[in-house]
């Protein structure tokens, strides 16, 4: 499973060098477990210290969903040990996007909701898929949990203080043309041309100095991730604590059944 | 008038169990006095003891007028001592509504100038009528006195930095078709579905989990809470220094003389 | 040359009295040299200490262009200590600007690129001519070098984060309808209705009682004025070290001999 998870590679089609498309491909719905969120950062490190490497395109190998997000399976009935290894992948992740050397574009070819959200934001740009049937956002109020401050950091860098409030509180998943008009995501293009949309939108990324650039990218986020990595043991503690409890492991199992009854 | 000043209640109306609904009616214009004030901020204190109580939407049995806010009588030709006493309740009747554990619904039905435009940006949501004539925002630069620094935090988290600067140094007042434009109010209804409207929207509201949604609401609202919550003392001695000034006693007098004038 | 750098006056047109007009005429595009910054930022200082003078437009007496920005002659091929002294220039006209207490609109009547987008963005009001071939931006990144800090918080504070963002990182120049959209500019009107159109926003701000605005204006500008008031020295610095690169010398020399070209 290891091997089929993730499919990275650097493409050269169009003229277009060092550009990488990371593909996301852990049926069904690319849920980040353990092991895709081990992949994703191994195969991440291994482009940032590639030199011929100055972009990634991430993206969906799986039909209709771009990432169903944190897999519950990795917290629900786990030891607290197992759920601050899985949390320590989550902010390993994080950390690594949102802070990436290369231009990192993401092409949501489906739904992105809580973690899959996430994961898109801590990109340069987002270009989704233009069907009403699919949705983003940070819906973790929804299902009983909260999302951590890091999630709503990168929210409220995205979209602003008041709509970030909002979307938190109600847990909002928004439609495409809903995400485009409070700029949770940049651009919408039809199904089939997101991917060579994002390659299109790479070009004009990539004719940046990458040093300029980069500096000024660091110089905007630094803030942010210096909060997570100045408490990264205490939001891991913070979250063991929080799912551990009864109340959210029902929850969670309440959810889960949910989702057991949709497919039937 | 202390009975006649507030209206508190819990209602179940459409079956729509455990929201209060407070009605401001304090004639004319609900001017937020240090008794209106302290009504308020009991009358909220015994809700969020009261577990049957998840909601509050607050709005105006005055006509034409949420509220006309802080009574400049509370502090024209007032001693210190009580102009300090006033403006502690002020910043009691915001911590109180900005923290709530409450999903708070302002249900603006006429005009909100000033503190009663402070008093609808506490809320987690606010619905206004859709009259031209009526008007909102934060004017006090235009009677020549300042909105402290937790007025301008509470607007910056509404509609963001730029409109604020825009908003506080011209002492604008929004119609409700401009407060919506800029975000400083979430939705317009026709006057006479304001109050079901804040009712329908109450309903998507405690569809959220509250423990979910309230350490949401405290993790995005506490770091603006706490620059109050620590600087309590000082920020009465600077209003009561300013408020005392002899220029700031003229402009409120001449501004008095003007309100007698327009009434009559 | 330094006579015809700048022409500043007070004018009392139209009743409007109080008002100066700064009109920046350093042939051909206004280039940011020591001189003229220096110039400007003299001419600040004896406006705020006119007790007559409450009101300050600025704008250019040169063609199509407001200012082309910092002049890459003061940094191209100079001595540590002469990029030092043009820096602290940069930096005083920058505190004086966006820590005025006059009403300072911008009157932007032509280009506006980098350094004469800083400019334009300390004012307290933004109104441009309506002419798709002038455009604004901070767009040092396509020149290989970098917004320091206080240029990256003027832009946030006045289009907020995710647009600074992606503006820096692209060094993206707007066309005037974009620049209004983003809210980078306040007000477009035809060309030759610029400055009578500052004038008449220049009546509204005035209707204000300065204190009352000045407090307002200092309360909200001074956290990002501090964070380079305590920092001057460190920020020069690394303005040379960066400058004084050899990659960062040859990036400039590039970009003078494109300009040259472009002129024959």
């Amino acid at each position: 499973a290891t091997k089929m998870a993730l499919r990275a590679g650097l493409r050269s089609k169009r003229g277009l060098t060092g550009v990488a498309v990371m593909r996301m491909q852990s049926p069904p719905v690319n849920s980040l477990n353990l092991e895709l969120l081990t992949d994703i950062c191994i195969a991440l490190e291994k482009l940032e210290m590639d030199k011929s490497c100055r972009g990634l395109i991430i993206t969906s190998n799986q039909p209709k969903v771009f990432s169903a997000g944190l897999d519950i399976l990795e917290m629900y009935g786990k030891s607290p040990e197992h759920c601050g290894e899985f949390w320590k992948a989550v902010q390993e992740m994080w950390l690594k996007f949102y802070g990436s050397n290369l231009v990192t574009i993401a092409a949501i070819n489906g739904s992105s909701p809580a973690g899959g959200c996430l994961m898109a934001m801590t990109c340069d740009y987002r270009i989704m898929a233009d069907n009403p049937r699919y949705s983003i956002g940070l819906n973790e109020t929804q299902l009983g949990i909260v999302a951590p401050f890091w999630f709503k950091d990168t929210l409220m860098n995205t979209v602003g203080h008041r709509t970030t409030e909002m979307a938190l509180e109600l847990g909002l998943l928004y439609s495409p043309a809903e995400a485009l008009k409070i700029g949770m995501v940049d651009q919408l293009v039809p199904e089939d041309q997101v991917l060579t949309t994002a390659t299109e939108a790479m070009t004009k990324w990539l004719a940046i100095p990458d040093h300029a650039r980069q500096i000024t990218k660091s110089m905007i986020r630094k803030p942010t991730i210096d909060k997570l990595m100045s408490n990264r043991e205490d939001d891991v503690k913070n979250f063991v604590k929080f799912i551990s409890k009864d109340s959210i492991q029902k929850s969670l199992g309440v959810y889960l059944e949910m989702l057991k009854k949709r497919k039937a």
